[in-house]
């Protein structure tokens, strides 16, 4: 569905002082990130603190983003649980807003479906959803893998557009070697970002890409130019900058990251802790901050 | 908080043909589960399929059931989440139905929070609860765990009471070794239910207790009675049975040996799906049923 | 084959000065073993640091320790490796030394043998033994798995007499149900120690035992008296010093606090380096020295 | 040391019908591996069961190899034990042939030193050898990880010229990125071939390259020319034939194919088992043979 779209940003929800919404904030990292590179957004996805959004919360984040954007780049908005018949009431709902490309519906987390179990939940809810899916399968959140296999025959559904894939190489490679160019392919692993391409996948939807839209995009040109060299140093000297930003739970060091470069994004909702000033001291001295 | 109750069972939900909570069979169910030995109840666990479950046929579901019990038994509530605000409201709402005497909570899932942010999430919640709090502790559903100093550092709060421990026998130990004698240490793997009571703790919260409780009843009470032999033997030829009930999506498995022993509890809310009849096969033969 | 031998030490082999094996030392640590409730040994064991003790150095002490012990309880001697063909050839040797019981065979570490080649690695040695074989299954050290199906199958040959077994609860239990009881079932855990007793194996191959021979001993004591309170009680506060001692290689910790106490055992060979003193000290704390 | 050796195999080691070292197939299969690619060997790796032959047997077969690869390409000889001094011994030993460029040293596996005790062992034997030293880290088999500061600082060693890194590609590019450009840095997964490359690494350490050293040469040579696309493809469409050929304990899967092709390299020595007529048909059918 997706072309030409290889850095991806997964952004975080500011926060104003009594934690809602920020809405100025979102406005100016969106510009930031638009201008570092990114080529597309998910909104409302883990790193958006979607779980401490309620649902009216969630609808008028989507809402608000999507002018913003304003139909400069392609946007994929969160829209799964662990309950199929809530996901497709959400989806339905999400998807009067204009401007939203795809819906990334998430593996279920914590009660922990087998197979089958995510077929009929991935097939009930393509039948019932006026956008198209993109799968996001992250053990390591949800607990259970959606196996390659899995992900190849949904990949068959026509509302099932893409997969936003966060497990070993292996398994990203045999996606893409055995599914239809239409059908999008991202790693969710920042460390993966350069090797996803090479293999054949569309890029990575990143958290990163924060803060190193610059970098990802020249690596990604890099290597389109034919110069891998230089890409795979990019690579491997972001990677332990990517691996810091989930030293703690995740978003609270992207957003004290950004806070730190004056984009203002706030603290994180419970059960999510700010960064402390020792924490802060630790992160930002391994990104150089 | 309780004293000489060993065998708790997490209850199934029963649904009807139409997948809505069937009442009259939870009835049924309850009366088999106090008569084989349950001396005492989680409703609205993972076991009892709640996140499908809409909050308000949770209350309805928890109001059903303290009047089913009526006392004879105490009962806790599910009521966690990954997201503290909503946990605090629908806390306060479960509060206002007579007979719940504690709220279990989770540990939050699919957002992974660190142990500060575990720490401030149970404290925000035990502030603001009206009933005193049992942490459910399970890492392999909710893909972080919480360590057992943490345990231990909660117990210290007045309205925490308990913990649901699903981790390694060390853990369960060193949490029964540092906390006091009137904070609930309930293991909740089945396969640990002698082994958490050899060493201190309680006993366990289970899910083999709908099929097995003369058994593990049985168990419980030869190892008072000093026979550890026997009680070993109970427990080593339990364990693979034990075993069976979870190697489909939890509750499929005791949901269909239930049906075929004539509970009628019927079928499971997606994204789990029933079990089919090769499976039904696989597991009734694990069974002997 | 052995009976009322729940309690057995894996010993450590002293070393002097010069790194020579130190047979004064062993004496007097044998001596210790016995007293204080050691009814077996296995020498040239792991613990033993039988990787860095040439092949005549490892017949000299099963010769010298078959010498100490003397027959009062049953010695089982190291004599495994990697290579099928080189295992037969030294068991050969050892047999010739009177006084062993048993010869322990490890599962084949580095090359990792699947479940096929470990039967036939067995089978091959139990057909070429004049002594009865103890298999050793560790996956943690040695990388692969015997899953338990594997042992009880080996357990029907008539030259394979038991097992030391280093892996879950499950698998002892599984084992102990499914094989006769003329076969020796043994936990190489000390965490498992009590739990081992408990659903019906023999006991444990310890090396806490070293220290904590006496509480082991009162452990498996007031289990046998129907006081299983008090045994839980021992485990669960001994479980933290049984892990301290693998909190480096082992047996660098055990060895440090018999010399701590006057032991003189020495230090230990290549690759395993003893103890430096900011390691001492935080081992010491932990086992209250 | 190496430069532009991308493309390195761990050779086999052909056995005949008695299960003796097969000199002749040897170099017929050397030959084959040179045509198709292979830019230099490990030979007496894991690979080449090296558990199972003798000293003499080892020294013989690098003599032997030596001679036949006469100088053409790099040569690296497996020279490690889980036993410091008798590694010393050895690698003096093998010394004394000519032709041989580097020793290769695993990380002791089965004793389980610490990074400390690693430490020690490498430089004992970095000081005590003729020969530069390649450093094996392969924890699936050891059961420990040197951990990549400790790669890092044991590169700075004079003697110690490289390693064959078996585990993720965070550490991989961490010791590329922190060495210098003459420490030779191989992973030692096939499925890493392709990445390895790009993030700067030398290559790989192959066991694939005995059957697709044309299409991993074709793979490194369209990246080289700045064709990334064709090489990640080459890539994604062999890694589940590399994956096959450890789906059986290695090298009984690279040994059986190679038969099949006419090579005639016999079967494994004990405890490795050479496949059954069942497990030849799933591996030719995954390798489309």
């Amino acid at each position: 569905m997706f072309t030409d779209v290889d850095l991806m940003t997964a952004i975080i929800t500011p926060f104003d002082e009594e934690l809602k919404i920020d809405y100025k904030a979102l406005k100016k990292l969106t510009e930031h990130l638009l201008a570092t590179g990114s080529k597309g957004f998910v909104i409302g996805g883990t790193t958006g603190e979607t779980p401490t959004l309620t649902e009216n919360e969630k609808l008028d984040l989507y809402r608000n983003f999507t002018e913003i954007v304003d139909g400069r780049v392609p946007i994929i908005a969160g829209a799964g649980s662990n309950n199929t018949a809530q996901t497709i009431d959400f989806i339905n709902k999400l998807a009067k807003i204009q401007g939203i490309d795809m819906a990334l519906v998430v593996v279920p987390y914590y009660n922990k479906p087998n197979q089958r179990g995510m077929i009929a939940h991935f097939e009930a809810i393509a039948k019932n959803s006026p956008l198209p899916i993109m799968i996001y399968n992250i053990p390591g959140r949800t607990g259970v893998l959606m196996e390659k296999e899995t992900v190849v025959k949904l990949s068959q559904n026509n509302n099932i557009s893409g997969v936003k894939q966060c497990n070993t190489m292996e398994d990203l490679e045999y996606i893409v070697e055995h599914t239809t160019d239409d059908f999008n392919v991202y790693s969710g692993e920042d460390a993966q970002a350069l090797f996803a391409k090479v293999i054949g996948a569309n890029g990575v939807i990143s958290v990163a890409s924060h803060l190193y839209g610059d970098e990802m995009t020249e690596m990604y040109q890099k290597l389109d130019a034919g110069d891998y060299k230089t890409a795979g140093k990019i690579q491997r000297q972001l990677t332990p900058k990517m691996a810091a930003l989930f030293m703690y739970s995740s978003p609270s060091p992207v957003k004290a990251a950004l806070n730190k470069l004056g984009y203002k994004v706030g603290g994180c909702r419970l059960p999510i802790v700010s960064l402390n000033e020792a924490e802060k001291a630790v992160l930002f001295e391994k990104l150089n901050l």
